[in-house]
């Protein structure tokens, strides 16, 4: 028996775009005699569709792309993700399932029985767990539909749920396990994944077929990477990652054992190339080709500058350079000098004509009072107000260039620095986006093809906001090294205070970072969308309270 | 038996605080000769505690708060909810529990059964579900505990659930329902709340003692109303909407029978109250007493200025008038008569020097392009940025004050009219904040307690942003009589496109708008948090994907 994964980016609601895709897929599998293809985790809409999952019509649309695959399954088994409606009154009204079709007919469906509901999940939101769990048979095979987390209550310190769906099919003895995924990416899940997998089929003793969804939705990245693993726990196969594919297995042959051929999985390099497929799929999706940023001469911005030009090319970003009163000469000339090297559109704007005015304006109200943070606010807006204006022009979308450390603490102007529609860097703490800068200008980019893009100055200078006379980052956060590592083990271990000063961080170093990321919950309220590439990022997968009393 | 119901306003996190008010609570009904007291659920870190829940300080904590309570139940029991740490591996690691203590021990204990994880709620993210119920026994009674949720799986017409938790009661046959509830307002919650208690002390024949918190948690406002019913299925009490209150019922006469003893259920009236409490508890939670908003002599802006006042007091409320080049003379007189009626401090800070300062700066950059939304823009991200400026030095919170509908088409500038750090009508559609300002006029407020506040020409004038000759917001919007009804239905009914148009709504109307609200999502993304006062809030508990093509 032959079987095809479809690893595809899908696109949310898409359904005609989606369906298509699909059905391209099936007829270049049929060519490759498969007689089996399989689709991610609720493909014909698209991986999370949210709160759409609560409109009839929504799942009217998705059954009707079921029909069509189930049209096209003549001479080809076809397993496909979408929602189904709960018969039963009680419970939640859907389920997550996979179907199973075969010659114009639905042979087979399991729905989903393990519903992740943590991070960035909700499906608990929307779906009835499983109850009933029976293979498929299908040419003499006894197939297990597993859908996603249905897998990852084994191999698991700390599993989530009470049941094994594969334990529940055990009697029914299935010879091989399909999964349909729709798995995010972070920098460390594709080893996650691996060993998930891996234990399963040492459990089980039976090959699995494991697809992923590839493509950014916003903030989720879905990175591929879908895995074909022999009986012997080696990986037979392990496709691309953040490219769409098609492969074709023959099963006698993943019988016969796994050639252990894995990709690498560099973080940094993960990194990279999940936030330009990240940034290419945001534009792509809402039908946008061109992005606008403000270069400041400083690492954060040139990082994310580079970002852009390898996601959309050169054409297609501008950017603004915005001198202020208290800008450096570096800050020009750096930023200059990048636009340069990518060879991208770039004009100088400066500010202190509205800075003047907005002084002016206010003055009556200020009177003598010292300057201090809403002077500097006022600049970074202005710097917001003046991209946004260019990005409404000539219609750009705006590129957010705040890093993670920097929105951990509130170390940024809501409605100036904070403004964008996407943000590039905001799950990336500052130490890590001088990695990436480091292995960007080891990369050819921009209109020349051209490696160290990113001015060596931009890297090597004190980081700063340039907001008032001589600052630096450092006058008012801990070094970077430390800041990240706390903020690591805070925001992505979850440790608490008593916890940090055990590890050896200064007490009151600890208490005063746990702090500031409590108090400006209520700037990431209002932050860009975060690309999200590691397990804890801003956003939908981390929920605090605004007005809570905690640590603050 | 006498059992005291403490209906409190918890702060999330904030244990000390919470902790002396349950303490305060506990002698309160002692000295009052109760036996029992009741606080809601999760009371001792407030609720929603949202991702806290994931820290082992935080759970710490809240054990300890426990501990303390038990230390103060001798010679009266206190029923209290906390989290509590699931001991078995498989599952997720809390219980959502009400705790039953009783002469310095913990007497008894009831998880949570039924987790709502849909809207506003996401339960299932941290507990899991009750299998074990059994009632406590206090005083030859059989108290059946619950939490919220559990008893809201009858007399439900669609039940989320496959279990009742009373009905697992049923074979130790208790005699006292209580209920510990965190349940968020709206303006149907109340009505719909005493259907359920009804309908539970119907089916199980024993009566019911609910009690709820009171108070807001940013955008969740919980408005008491605790109930004790009768076994005949009528009210024996109702307790204040929007105030903290402690009652002691004596068992005996609430068997005797209720007195259908209720209080009024007026739409605008409950959302007006909720609002006031809403802005109230944003700053006093956050330590801030001021607020400073922008009036643009329209009704929405007055609206939110008038529930400023009424909610931190005159003294507290200050205004910009911000007349631009579009403005006409109505705005400024219009907005000054409103400040005058409330006797708080205005300032008048016109826009056009930054304006021209914007115009001049982006005049290389634009040429000769004729005027679009991109100067209708810098105009309202002046006024933002302007708004900000004085909240900075002085150290007030903006408050936004864009309405309901606004939001749901887009009608309104990110980081313009958007700003602020919360948003009071951003639940309240258009034609509801009419109703609103009536209400308002009825009442004194501000200063001088005068009636009639808004200006009658405030509420007359056609609405319009003013920011190009002549703007109507009739020009690019419906009427909002017929733009409300089709949001409502939308956003409210989930009521796909085919569904509307059945309705009687025209077609390409339905169309228009669909798009309009899906287009837009990326604005909400990075909106304030709104107080939520209808079943269908934008925030948290409206979950849409941005790059999402559906409908649009």
């Amino acid at each position: 028996m032959k079987i095809a994964l479809a690893q595809l980016n899908y696109h949310i609601g898409n359904f005609e775009g989606n369906l298509q895709k699909m059905l391209e897929a099936v007829e270049n599998a049929r060519r490759q005699g498969a007689d089996l293809i399989c689709f991610g985790e609720l493909a014909v809409c698209g991986y999370p569709p949210r709160d759409f999952l609560e409109f009839d019509d929504f799942i009217r649309r998705c059954q009707a792309s079921i029909q069509a695959l189930c049209q096209a399954s003549h001479g080809i088994g076809i397993v496909a993700g979408a929602p189904t409606r709960n018969p039963v009154v009680e419970g939640k009204d859907l389920y997550n399932s996979a179907y199973f079709m075969y010659e114009g007919a639905v042979i087979g469906a399991q729905h989903k029985a393990l519903l992740p509901t943590y991070d960035i999940f909700d499906e608990y939101r929307y779906f009835e767990p499983a109850r009933v769990f029976r293979p498929v048979e299908f040419k003499g095979h006894k197939i297990a539909l597993t859908i996603c987390e249905d897998i990852w209550n084994v191999g698991n310190d700390n599993p989530l749920y009470t049941i094994c769906p594969l334990d529940e099919m055990r009697p029914y003895r299935p010879d091989i396990i399909l999964n349909l995924s729709a798995s995010p990416f972070h920098y460390g899940q594709a080893r996650e994944r691996l060993h998930v997998i891996r234990a399963n089929v040492a459990r089980y003793g039976i090959p699995m077929f494991y697809v992923n969804h590839v493509g950014a939705q916003t903030d989720l990245i879905f990175d591929g990477g879908s895995i074909v693993m022999s009986p012997d726990g080696q990986v037979f196969d392990e496709m691309p990652y953040f490219q769409e594919g098609l492969r074709v297995y023959d099963l006698a042959e993943v019988l016969r054992g796994g050639q252990q051929r894995e990709q690498p999985k560099e973080k940094i390099a993960l990194i990279h190339d999940a936030l330009v497929l990240g940034i290419r799929d945001y534009f792509g999706k809402l039908g946008f080709r061109k992005a606008i940023l403000g270069l400041s001469g400083g690492i954060d911005s040139a990082v994310t500058c580079a970002l852009a030009v390898e996601a959309l090319g050169a054409d297609n970003v501008r950017v603004l350079l915005m001198p202020g009163p208290f800008s450096s000469e570096h800050s020009l000339t750096d930023a200059r000098q990048l636009a340069e090297n990518a060879g991208i559109q770039y004009d100088v704007v400066p500010i202190s004509g509205a800075y003047d005015a907005f002084l002016n304006a206010l003055k009556p109200l200020f009177g003598d009072r010292p300057f201090d943070v809403t002077e500097e606010n006022i600049q970074a807006r202005i710097r917001g107000t003046l991209l946004m204006a260019v990005s409404n022009k000539f219609g750009h979308i705006l590129l957010n260039t705040s890093n993670k450390s920097e929105m951990a603490v509130g170390y940024g102007t809501l409605y100036g620095d904070m403004c964008g529609g996407l943000s590039v860097l905001g799950d990336v703490y500052k130490t890590e986006v001088y990695a990436l800068a480091h292995h960007l200008n080891s990369l050819p980019i921009g209109r020349y093809a051209r490696r160290g893009i990113i001015p060596e100055n931009s890297i090597r200078k004190p980081p700063s906001a340039e907001l008032r006379p001589n600052q630096k980052d450092s006058d008012s956060l801990p070094e970077y090294e430390v800041l990240d590592r706390v903020l690591f083990h805070y925001i992505e271990g979850r440790r608490g205070p008593r916890e940090l000063v055990e590890m050896g961080f200064d007490e009151a170093l600890v208490a005063r970072v746990l702090r500031l990321v409590n108090i400006n919950e209520f700037k990431r309220e209002q932050a860009a969308p975060v690309l999200r590439v590691s397990p804890k990022s801003f956003g939908m997968g981390r929920r605090m309270p605004i007005v809570g009393k905690y640590l603050s």
